[in-house]
């Protein structure tokens, strides 16, 4: 793998002193050099990726579509050597770095049929009423266009499927912008064997030069230079609440504002219904027991806060949950870094006043670094309520049960939690037509609500919105999984009386590429 | 009228000293004592909208648009009496009020027949796929809800469109979000009407109390603090620059983040191309000297830039518009801030280096006040480049002539101009074609095109795109003029396994609304 900084479709010569990649679970250094990108990179970036703009935005559907394609296949013939590195970098079990490398190529691919499609553009269309009284209407159509440079910041917490060629990546060239990737320095290698085989999928494809660069850096200077660059024109991130609040306030610090998509994380509360506890509360403590656990818990959905009203049914759950989770061997997390910060959340967290342990697994993989805990604690409504601390968020395997007293308090802490990715909620049969309150409350602070499951594993489709209302992103009216994804980095331009013969395809009379379009109001194809 | 603060339905009992408004036309004192709002009524607005928001955002789409339409009934209903205030404290004529509140009623009834129709929630349904390998893919849901309290910024150049219940406030109920209107401090005889009649629509079609309120300012403290209240969820601002990036760096700086759509105007480049000039260039010199004109120069859409390349047609089209403008009567401003920020603006454009003068109205009116004299100047585009102050927007009946060597010359002034609300192009039969560069970058930088028009008269339909790059938006992904404003305030919402009876009527099975939906990936009705 080549560890220099892609710019374009050059590799860019080193100045710098390269850092190394570390296995999490062994601590042993892997091999490779990565060199940490200048001032000059960053530069030289922007203006490929701007070059590259005026021909990318102009490229037809079609060939945008085998591009993506292109990228996917190619992600595939690296073969082993990916998911060998991407295990060895992130400590992530074989299976689900197989299945997220799965999920990647599924993203690109699903990005692929959507602009083969071609109705995402929204194409509007307003004929011209020659005879309205007391003004002629002209005739206006409108469509989605691409607005420019894009910069990605990989994500720790998934090196294929939210890092190089991940969601952001893929939604962001399906919509005609270039990407610059700050890649996460946890995972350097995995991100240059995947640079290299979109840089493949460029030139094959016959893509401009500089609609896709990488840039490697192990510090925060980089990715400062890259937000704040004037030819950027969006940014997006996942990733800690502190890191992407940073990049947000970059951003609105610039001459020109531009849009940071931060997904910062959340608690993602379980609403634990009475009915359902009694009917079935071991069930459900198992199901969670597996959800907080998995992949170390380090998923921005992980649900790190269960919510019951004390009864029978809340300690049968109780107590099976601690019985599962004490018997959940430890875990390796992604880094060192991220490790640290696990144990030093937690320990702080139970030393807080009124928290109590409920269970904390007893299995300590030998020999092994880096390991987490599963760690499960108690706090009455009321002291959950008094105290800010407790509803921050601590990545990895952590959840706080919360126990109300009644249904009011219920609705308070939720209110009180504030914006979240997901909320679930357990319940019996015809369990919630009682609680029409308390799930609208539910509704008002979450992006994705559901039902009898588990919020960890988010589907990417059209109807997933993964985004909420704020701290859990800066900007919940937009969603960085699924097919809408691509809407962040449009815009519409609307043409007025344009000659009918320069119009995009997508506006044409005669709907040369069959797509769906509102024509005078009205939704045909 | 009655000039106290509306807070829900209720009017707050005056604590401050009240302020007049101004004939701007005469300087005379209008009747009425309108009285600034204090933190006390800040919070009590809030409050109300956010208890307003439980019930409102749940209110049927059928009972929503009977409330829109009985707003514009009730503005009707107040008759002569509203047209007549509008026209004293703005000045602007008889047929351009009328116009206006014909505008302001069309865009009510609009938002209402879009709530009716019911298709713009973006409806999206993934079935689920049980027997999916290697896992079962969930049912997952999707459409648009409402965001919570917004606060709208009276705008000075339009007292009806763009103001109590202008575009910002039919969009933002329309989306089901309660309205805090912030009242123009140049019209608040014409906003106390309007309020009036909005709570009457309020009562008369059972909306929560709290679901519009109208407060009172003739500084700046009351809209800070409304920006700054935790419990606003967005903004919508329209005028100056500095304004709205005042606006924009308060609601940046809250806890909480929060959109602010601030459309700060634009100085909206005209094209004038070669063959164009050659074969009518008196009758396009005709066209612009009107609508530069037009409402002395007061839109946001005034073409403050014309462009070309030297030649015997540019002369010909500089000789008839310098003809045409002195012979414009000078007219009325809007207020006396905006007359003398216009007289400071243009005179001191005039004193720049290379700066000449074309044209100066120079029929003033006797004995008005306020007046503005359209003045029409030149200056190279060489000279243009070199003076970021020539790109400055002058509110008011300014355009400058910017007069290129070549077309090279026209792609760089376009570049450097930067955003734009608007962007003409002035060309004969087929001229386009031979100008694709510079009609790509020309798109590049601007929210509407437009061929063979003038972009002043903003048409409100489905297909319109009233915001443009940065500067002219802060955000040119949303528009504030026509159907697609109600984005602005909806952000997606997911629900993943629900209860199918409880699912909102736009996601049941069996489609009850009878609206478009994405049902697996197919558009289907």
């Amino acid at each position: 793998m080549n560890g220099q900084n892609l710019i374009g479709n050059e590799y860019a010569e080193a100045a710098t002193s390269a850092f190394k990649a570390i296995n999490p679970a062994t601590g042993a250094t892997l091999e490779g050099d990565f060199f940490p990108a200048q001032q000059k990179d960053v530069d030289e970036a922007l203006n490929r990726a701007v070059s590259a703009f005026t021909v990318y935005k102009n490229i037809d559907k079609d060939r945008r579509a085998d591009f993506l394609r292109a990228i996917a296949n190619e992600i595939l013939a690296v073969g082993d050597e990916l998911i060998e590195r991407a295990c060895a970098e992130s400590a992530l079990p074989l299976g689900r770095i197989q299945g997220e490398r799965g999920r990647t190529v599924g993203q690109l691919n699903m990005f692929a049929d959507l602009l083969a499609e071609g109705s995402w553009v929204e194409a509007i269309i307003d004929n011209e009423l020659p005879d309205r009284q007391p003004a002629p209407r002209p005739d206006i159509r409108r469509m989605l266009v691409a607005m420019g440079p894009v910069v990605v910041f990989g994500a720790s917490n998934f090196p294929l499927a939210f890092s190089v060629a991940g969601g952001d990546t893929a939604s962001a060239l399906a919509s005609g912008c270039p990407v610059i990737v700050k890649a996460h320095a946890a995972h350097p290698g995995t991100s240059a064997l995947v640079a290299a085989a979109i840089q493949k999928a460029v030139i094959s494809t016959g893509m401009p030069e500089g609609v896709f660069s990488m840039l490697f850096d192990d510090g925060y200077e980089i990715g400062a230079l890259l937000v704040k660059h004037p030819k950027t024109k969006a940014v997006t991130f996942t990733g800690s609440f502190k890191g992407g609040m940073a990049l947000n306030k970059l951003a609105s610090e610039r001459e020109e504002p531009i849009p940071v998509f931060a997904e910062m994380g959340s608690i993602n509360p379980v609403l634990l219904l009475p009915e359902a506890l009694e009917t079935r509360a071991e069930q459900i403590a198992e199901q969670y027991a597996a959800s907080i656990t998995m992949g170390a818990g380090q998923f921005c959905t992980n649900p790190g806060l269960l919510l019951g009203v004390a009864s029978a049914g809340l300690t049968r759950f109780k107590d099976t949950l601690a019985e599962k989770v004490a018997a959940i061997s430890s875990a390796t997390m992604l880094t060192e870094g991220i490790c640290k910060n696990f144990s030093t959340l937690s320990a702080g967290m139970l030393e807080e006043q009124e928290i109590t342990l409920v269970a904390k697994s007893s299995l300590e993989v030998d020999g092994a670094s880096n390991q987490a805990l599963a760690t499960i604690a108690e706090v009455s409504a009321k002291a959950f309520l008094a105290n800010p601390k407790l509803k921050e968020e601590v990545f990895g395997p952590w959840s706080l049960l919360v126990v109300a007293d009644n249904v009011q308090e219920l609705e308070q802490v939720l209110a009180y939690a504030g914006g979240q990715l997901t909320l679930s909620v357990m319940a019996a049969e015809n369990e919630l037509n009682t609680y029409q309150t308390l799930l609208d409350k539910a509704e008002e602070i979450t992006g994705r609500i559901l039902l009898n499951g588990v919020p960890t594993g988010v589907e990417v489709c059209a109807a997933m919105q993964h985004g909420g209302p704020f701290p859990a992103t800066n900007d919940s009216r937009f969603t960085s999984v699924g097919t809408t994804a691509i809407r962040r980095f449009v815009r519409p331009l609307s043409w007025q009386n344009w000659d009918k013969k320069l119009l995009p395809p997508a506006l044409q009379d005669g709907n040369p590429l069959n797509i769906w379009r509102l024509v005078d109001n009205k939704m045909t194809k």
